[in-house]
């Protein structure tokens, strides 16, 4: 097998070129949905999907593609990356520094790597589902969830809490008086911070497949869960929660799960 | 008059040491509040502030001191220093990275400087409300606020939306509306962002007087608003807004009046 995890690395950094450079100058922002809600999209996310793509299609051109400003691209091997130039455009764009690129690579529709970097953090968090490591300025450092095994100690986390509606809001603000401690805003990278341990949980909705894909080899890599609000695998509704422990995820799925999307048995669907 | 800018630079880099060596050991955690609501508190909270009050008691013995951690030290002098070691205490032991330090010096009860001072990613941010600056690896950069007049352009943080209840959570959740953006989680560090000109409005209740103290001059000095829920300056309530102009201020204030605690006429009181 060739060395993926060195030619992700290759990504993230013509991604971080990208990026970063489109930070320090005015971003050229445009509504992607035009009359509906505001979603703001910048010129250094097309530049650094776009810079990937070119990189992966030169390296690997029987591979498939899962981009989310392009369209997908087909491809003949086992193997598709999946990729999200910026996750957390909103902070990106609004000079905050917790926005990442996600990059995972599938194997027959399963993340069986995943990167998520923070290029204004110089911290790039990678999974490979049974190991999980932090690179910062070239040293590694592996990655291991917290033992936090009870709602009553936990840190939780979600990007905005406005997001959950009807149900889902009930259930959130259930959870979010059963916890100590709540931080929103961080996108991806709080699961970066769960799989560090310094965060303990993280619930979120509306999810599409390149915000989860390369959290999942991350969480696990790092010994935690990551699983559907119903107690399943089954990410398609968007819905998502992922714990340090097993104990602490059940405790998180008693209380979601009467928000939970109706969804087919559980099922390995990631 | 003294260098207080140097001093007050002295006192961030005493207050750093140690912030930045509890961040990489296990804090010690404790709840301030027993049997009451989660408060968390750590060492490095108690350790920075002890820092910085010896630093002032030795080179200026005749300043007052307001602190958040150990009892207020009444001075002869009209300038007393008012401190936040951790501004953010969630974000810190979350592992996020957007906790500050805030320092202000007063005189005669008004803050006339102000430091908001971003240890894990060293930036520093000073104000003297005619000028603000960011302090980087040494280089300065003068701070100045967007242009952004009307909400419908708007980049608004809070940091917990949940902490606004009755009338304010109604209040809040109409300009959450109203506003295409809105990120939370971030504490003292959106007025620092807010004076660079990438977030636009900032809007918050149950500050007390050390949380906002360094806010005003930073605020300020890079030619923004900062004011209360009524359209004037009086903080007692906790109630803050700060703005990139006067007009997207008032366009808040319209907004979160209905919700403002019933206070005296408007007046200087900070």
């Amino acid at each position: 097998m060739p060395d993926f995890f060195a030619f992700a690395c290759e990504l993230s950094v013509a991604a971080r070129r990208e990026t970063l450079r489109d930070l320090s100058t005015t971003l050229g922002l445009e509504n992607k949905n035009p009359g509906g809600p505001f979603d703001p999209v910048s010129n250094a996310d097309r530049g650094a999907e776009r810079a990937m793509r070119e990189l992966i299609v030169e390296a690997f051109p029987d591979h498939g593609i899962l981009g989310e400003e392009f369209d997908d691209r087909a491809g003949t091997s086992v193997y598709q990356w999946s990729l999200d130039p910026i996750d957390g455009t909103r902070s990106f764009i609004s000079g905050l520094p917790t926005w990442t690129t996600l990059i995972a690579l599938m194997e027959n529709g399963h993340p069986i790597m995943g990167v998520i970097d923070a290029p204004y953090l110089d911290e790039l968090y990678v999974g490979c589902l049974d190991s999980s490591w932090k690179e910062v300025a070239g040293a590694r450092t592996s990655l291991r969830v917290s033992n936090v095994r009870e709602l009553g100690e936990a840190r939780l986390a979600t990007t905005d809490p406005f997001l959950f509606d009807g149900d889902a809001a009930a259930a959130f603000k259930t959870l979010y008086g059963s916890v100590p401690i709540t931080r929103f805003g961080h996108d991806a990278y709080a699961y970066a911070r769960l799989a560090s341990g310094t965060i303990d949980l993280v619930v979120e909705c509306g999810l599409k497949p390149h915000d989860y894909h390369a959290l999942i080899p991350v969480v696990r890599g790092a010994t935690g869960v990551f699983g559907d609000w119903s107690g399943g695998t089954d990410f398609s509704a968007g819905q998502v929660i992922a714990a340090a422990t097993r104990e602490l995820y059940e405790a998180a799925v008693e209380i979601m799960r009467a928000a939970a999307s109706s969804v087919p048995p559980p099922k390995d669907g990631d």
